[in-house]
Parts: structure tokens; C-alpha cells; sequence
């Protein structure tokens, strides 16, 4: 691999610079107002794979396109799905940023744009990665596919209707996905384990209109009463959900797995100081680190209803909203879930009062296997990459397409992040460390070779 | 009385226009932008009163000025307190209403404006009254102090304030407010009972920012969910409130008033289809009147946090808020609850949670005698105004200058209400029944006859 070191130490310049023609393409994709720009960064990328050799293309769908490229198939070794999103979120607030968003910016190691880091600068090390092979020995080690779309921040929409469509172009033995973060500065990860989750509003009706609190309270069932009753009737003050069978599927945490969580060089005293609490809570019997990353939770996301301004205003309001969700852990399944509640809520609504339970969205969690080969291949490119193997660990977040990959294709997801937790995505002064990034296409080169090393029966 | 009945007979048509004079003056006080209008209105009252032989002048105060007018001392008989006030409420939203708001409209029987019933129709029967007995008989039964307040809708203060500095000048028997209502159409009332009033904000701080969910949640303290735990805490299923010593000083309802209550033509179906819902709840044990009236309630008037918006955003709010309020009855203290609650609440708030509880206002209940001579001559008043006995009720509403007067000036209130309870008072369409404010400036005129036979030692 000397030959192609080498190639990655020569253009470190030169793929920074293209980063950064890349984060000049404003892409956002969530206010429908930057659909030139969209398709722009899609060509660009698409233009890119195709500049270094491979079959590349722009797919319609029914949203934006979807950038695909593939390298030729390579007998007996896998077929590795590469997948990454060229949109991002909206820059505002805009005042808030140090250095204008869409004019990347060098400070103290960092490159300072929207997409730095999600996800522009994190699915371009695996651009840069390929093109070194390409140009260092004129082909790769697997065959890979590139799937690079343009509406991660608004629901994928046309990346799920394209798989639905043509299963079999985007058929693989598994998937690389890098949008995520290492556990901490130096110590880099594979996270194996992503959270579902299970989201609803509820909207209680009472009264026709506000009544006078005097002349009716008491008397006449009051909907945010009511909404903060059923609430707390979800969780018990032991923090464990009170939904009929809500445990029953989920797998209990492994001995194994908590000991390596327990090893893990979590600072809980500076995690609460980062977030600005002075204690934190949460299901008896685990730690924050099993609560965030492996066992179900349950959290109110919004609340209203009534009179919301200054002062006091005596009335009975008419109707309550709450926005909530769980988030699950693997093998929990969302339908059931959504039964269980639905039928405690309506045992627990009074009289007087109408429910209305909406399923906003739902999906699985998933548990990527930690003894495949294509784990140990990952764990191996990252200690090269980054000169420090890296630890396990899971995600409380849910990433939809780790499952559409799993129930559509059958393939696990590795999830290697280069991004870190402070990288402000979605927030102003979004960034990327370049030592990460260049670490990053260093350990995406070694992976096409440590993946190419793995037998697959591909008759 | 043969003469003043025909004397109000006579001048019913003059006694309309006059009081569409007074309805014509826009005195709006909650806003502020009509000082010169709430001058104005306080002005005419004022010169009303005089053009009929009181004396009678404007006080100025640290708010509106109330208008204040007296007859001359009648020996042995009561000094009567008349209270009531010329500022009205604003009248949005005005595309509802069917004529303009200060243009007083005739329609099946009712006159149309704001402050037709609340408080200017109510407070003028008893101008007529006193002018019908001065102009019939040159003087009155009993001593009559008018005051006549341009502060009720925004609290008072300038009224609180004259009393703690000027009581001697109010001295007085026993108080007589006309702002409320009969029990139903051709069932006049007299209110005895008021609730008083503990009212809250709470506010909960947890993470300096909102979080996300998946990440965060299940291990770091929710506010909201915070706030919905501590409200459900305060209320158990049986509808009692679940604070210390809150029911301690609470007196039971007697046997005679259940009996009463349940005598009286209440029809619930109707009530429930008046306010739009199929069922109601509260405390077990008691009738809906007898909840509306006489028993300690619990309501959250507003909560707020997190995301309010469409669809779904994966968010553990930073915030949550909550207004919430008990309504008391007579002899239940205000500040034992306060810190009742404080306590309780403190003991349930969860680390990684910093609280705020604001006291926003409190008063307490008052309950009249039912065997005292003032309420006899109310009584017997009424019978002969309004052709029938009134029967006995409570409200569930809080009128503060009751509390300031039995506190202040050591005397009860009568609460005798002309209107009716689908008078629209605070909403478009404010009414006045034409017939129940002749009805009205009757039973005033018969009140001060009736009450002149009491005797008092004014020694």
C-alpha cells in the first residue's frame, strides 16, 4: 500500500480544495427553495466518480436525484454499498455563524461550513479513497456502488421509492455509511447498534371553547389536566414505560456489552456540564451510556394548550396537544407498540374529553452483528487510518436507511463516523476536524482492501 | 310605592336611551389606549349622580378615578355600599358581532352592546332606582354611597388603593354589586358564596438547549415530561387534590344547601350540550353544582414546551412551562396552600431540574350569612321586582372587591345579578335583557325600602 499512501500524502491539498468546491453549493434541501442548487452538488458528485473511472450517473426519482455509480464487479470478493447524502440543512441563524456558511473557512484545524461534516466532507473520503485506487492500481479490490442522495434532511423519499423499484442495482453483500461521529477526539468507533423509535401527537378535545375556570373548573373535564395525567401514566417513577408488553421483545443488554460500555472513558460530570444540568435521570438500574445507546425511553417532545402568555389568565382551555415518542431498541416492533398505546389511552381518556392518536412516523432499531468479517475489515481500516482501533458503541438516534438497507436488501450497515459530537450539525458554525478527514480517507482506502480480502460465494 | 311605580313606569323609554348614552363611550381599560374615554364615561356617571341631588365628584387615584357619591345620613337605618363599574372589556374579535359594539342595538327584547350587562345595564338600574325615589319622594330609606369603579377589568388597583387610604369614607352596613347573573331566564338569584383563588406559573429548566431525543433521551432529566409527572401529582383519580392540608380548613357542605342545591331546576344534559361535550367529571361524591359552587377545584390554565409545530421534531426541550390554579372555598387560606404546594412540588422535582414557582395571584372565598336581615330585604326585594322568590346559589368565580370589602370595610355583599348566563359578557354580542333591567331598577328601588326597615345602632 506504499504507492498508494503515498498518492493520499501528494493531493491532500487538492481533495481539501475540492471539499471545499463542494460546501460552495448551498444544497439545502428542507425549504424547497434551492432545487438548482441540489441538482448542482448531485452533478458535481456525480461528475466526480465519473472523472475517476467509473460508471456514474444521475437517477430520477420522485424527489431529487440520486447520484449512482459503480466500479466493476470483482469475482469472489463483496459487493460494498456506499452510501452518503449531498443536501444539508438550512444555515440559519446566519448571524450566529463566525464565518459565512457556504464559504468554507480554515480555523484551528477545522474546516468552518453547512455540510462540513454532514455530509459532504464525511461521504468524500470515500470519493477520494476510490479515486487513489483508480489512479494508483486501475481498479479496486471490490466492486463498489455509490449511492449518494439529495434528501437525507427531508425523509429520503427518493432514495426509498428508487430501492423499491430496482432492488436488484443496488443488490450488495453490505453497506458503508459514514454520517456519524467517534466516541470522542482520538478515539474512533464503529457504532453497531441504532435506536427505532415510535412518534405520536395527541390531541385532546374538550369544551366547544375556553370556558371561565371559576364558573366551570371542577366541573367539567379539562383537557390539559387530562393530557398531563395520561402522560404521566406512561412512566413509572422507576423510569420504565407502563405500556402493556412494551418490554417484551426487547433484548436484554449482554453481560459483554456492558462491561465494554463500563470501559468505555465516559466523563458523566463533564457530559452533564457540556448540556447544563446538575444531575441526570432516567431507568433504575443502567448507566447513562445504556440508557442512551441501548435501552427504550420515553420522551414528551412538545406540549400545549391553554393560555401561554404573560401574567394569569382563569380559563379552562378546550383542547391540549403532545407531541411524544419512544425510542426502541432492536426487535421491538413499532405496530405493536402503537396498538398498546392506543388502547391505554383510550382506557385512560375521561369523559368528555375526544382523543385523537396520530402515528407520526416509526421505524426499527438494528444491531449490526460485532463478529462478521466485515466488522473485523472495518476495525482493522480504522486502526491503520486512525493509528488506534476503535471501541464499539450504539446510537440512540435512529438513521431510517440502515433499515430500509436491512429489510430491502438484506444487508448489515457499518457505520464508521469521522465527524465528533461538538461538529455543531444542523447548528451554526458547523465543522470538520482535516486531520479527521484526511484519517478518514486513509482508513476508507484500507477498508476496500481488508473488504477485498473476505470470500464471498457470489455463484 | 304606588307613586314610584308609576314614576318608573313613566320613564322607562327616557331610562333606555339614557343607559345607550353610556353604552355609546367606548371605556375600554384593559389596553390602555382609551384614557380620555374611561374619563369620560367615569364623568357622566358622576354628573347622573349629581343630577339627581347626591353629591357626588370624581377621585382620583393611582389608576382610573372612581366616581363616589353619597345621600344624606338617614339615622338608625343602614349605610349602603353600591358598587359597580363603568370600564368594559375590549371588544374583539369584531367581525363577530352582529351590530357594532358601541352602537346599542334593539333585538328580540335585548340591547346589544358592550357593557350592557357587564357592568353598565346592571350598575345603572340602581342610579334609576335611587332617581325615582329622589324624584318621587325627595329623599331615601337609607343612606346610599355610590362607587363606581373604571378599573374592574384590569384589577382594581386604583379602588384597592382609595380604600386602604380613605376607608373611613366608605363606611358602610352592607354592600350591594349588580355584576352577575340570575339562575335562569325568569329565576332570579342571590349569590352568596364566592371561591377564592391560588394561582400558579411553574417553570422548569433542564438542558441550556433543546437536545435530541435520540441521543439524549431516556438519560437526561425532560422538563416536560417534568411538568406533566408534577401536575398529575396534584390531583388523584378520584378528582382530590393531593397536597398537604388542603382540604383541612374546608367546610363541608351542609345538608340544608345540598338539599337546595339539588331543589333547583338544573338541567345537565343541557349544560353539557351548551358547553359541547358528552360526559363530565370531577370530585367523587358531588353533584356538577355542587363542584361549580362549593368544592375546591384544581385546573391547569396553560402548559407550554417544546415543539408546537406540524409534524415531528425529535427534540427533549430545554423548557416547559405551566399555569395552574386552585379554586378555594371560604376558609381555606390562600398561603398554607402556596406553601403547601412549594413543598410538595420541591420534593418532586428531579435532579437535572431547576424550578420556578411564581405565585401570580390569590383571594380567598366568602360565603354571606343566609339568616341575615340584609338578605331578607334582598329577598323580599326581588319578589316584588321580578314577580318570584330568588333562590340561593354560590359561584365558582372569584370577585376580588367582595373580599377587599368584608376585609377592609368588615361587611357583606349582596350579589345581586339582573343578567343572564348567555349574556356573552367578555365575547361579541354582549346582551342585557330590556325587561330584566326594568325588572332591575324595580327591585333596587323596593331594596332601599325594604332595607330602610332594618334597624342599626349608629350610635
Amino acid at each position: 500500500m506504499t504507492d498508494l499512501d503515498q498518492y493520499l500524502e501528494e493531493n491532500r491539498d487538492r481533495f481539501e480544495q475540492e471539499l471545499c468546491e463542494l460546501l460552495r453549493i448551498p444544497s439545502v434541501s428542507t425549504d424547497g427553495l434551492h432545487l438548482a442548487e441540489i441538482r448542482q452538488a448531485g452533478q458535481w458528485v456525480c461528475d466526480q466518480l465519473q472523472g475517476m473511472g467509473l460508471e456514474a450517473e444521475m437517477l430520477e426519482t420522485v424527489g431529487n436525484p440520486v447520484v449512482f455509480a459503480q466500479s466493476p464487479p470483482v469475482p469472489g470478493a463483496p459487493v460494498v454499498l456506499v452510501y452518503g447524502h449531498y443536501d444539508v440543512q438550512p444555515p440559519d441563524p446566519l448571524e450566529e455563524w463566525l464565518s459565512p456558511p457556504f464559504e468554507p473557512t480554515r480555523r484551528n484545524g477545522n474546516l468552518y461550513a453547512r455540510g462540513a461534516t454532514d455530509d459532504k466532507g464525511q461521504l468524500f473520503t470515500h470519493l477520494k479513497s476510490t479515486e487513489a485506487w483508480m489512479k494508483t492500481y486501475g481498479k479496486l479490490p471490490v466492486q463498489l456502488k455509490f449511492v449518494i442522495e439529495g434528501e437525507e434532511e427531508v425523509g429520503s423519499e427518493g432514495l426509498e421509492d428508487l430501492i423499491a423499484r430496482e432492488p436488484e442495482r443496488l443488490a450488495c453483500d453490505v453497506a458503508v455509511v459514514s454520517d456519524s461521529s467517534q466516541f470522542a477526539p482520538g478515539q474512533p468507533a464503529v457504532t453497531y447498534g441504532l435506536k427505532g423509535i415510535a412518534y405520536f401527537e395527541l390531541r385532546l378535545t374538550g369544551p366547544k371553547q375556553d370556558l371561565h375556570s371559576g364558573s366551570f373548573g371542577g366541573a367539567v373535564t379539562n383537557p390539559v389536566n387530562c393530557a398531563a395525567r395520561m402522560m404521566a401514566s406512561l412512566m413509572d417513577d422507576k423510569g420504565r414505560v407502563q405500556i402493556d408488553g412494551f418490554y417484551d421483545d426487547v433484548q436484554p443488554l449482554h453481560d459483554r456489552e456492558r462491561e465494554q460500555f463500563a470501559m468505555l472513558p465516559f466523563d458523566e460530570t463533564a457530559f452533564m456540564r457540556n448540556i447544563g444540568v446538575n444531575g441526570v435521570t432516567g431507568e433504575d438500574g443502567y448507566t447513562t451510556l445504556e440508557r442512551r445507546w441501548a435501552r427504550p425511553t420515553f420522551d414528551i417532545n412538545g406540549i400545549w394548550g391553554g393560555y401561554q402568555g404573560d401574567g394569569a389568565k382563569t380559563i379552562l382551555p378546550a383542547k391540549a396537544g403532545v407531541k411524544f415518542s419512544f425510542r426502541l431498541v432492536p426487535n421491538q416492533d413499532p405496530k405493536k407498540i402503537q396498538q398498546a398505546l392506543r388502547a391505554k389511552l383510550e382506557q385512560l381518556c375521561p369523559p368528555g374529553i375526544e382523543m385523537e392518536l396520530i402515528d407520526l412516523h416509526s421505524a426499527t432499531g438494528v444491531v449490526v452483528p460485532l463478529d462478521s468479517p466485515y466488522m473485523a475489515a472495518a476495525a482493522a481500516a480504522i486502526e491503520s487510518g486512525f493509528g488506534r482501533p476503535p471501541v464499539f458503541i450504539r446510537e440512540g438516534g435512529s438513521i431510517p436507511v440502515v433499515t430500509v438497507f436491512h429489510e430491502k436488501l438484506g444487508v448489515d450497515t457499518l457505520l464508521l463516523g469521522w465527524g465528533q459530537d461538538d461538529d455543531n450539525t444542523h447548528s451554526p458554525n458547523e465543522k470538520f476536524s482535516l486531520a479527521d478527514f484526511h484519517r478518514g480517507i486513509k482508513t476508507s482506502a484500507y477498508l476496500w482492501n481488508t473488504m477485498g480480502k473476505i470470500e464471498v460465494d457470489d455463484s
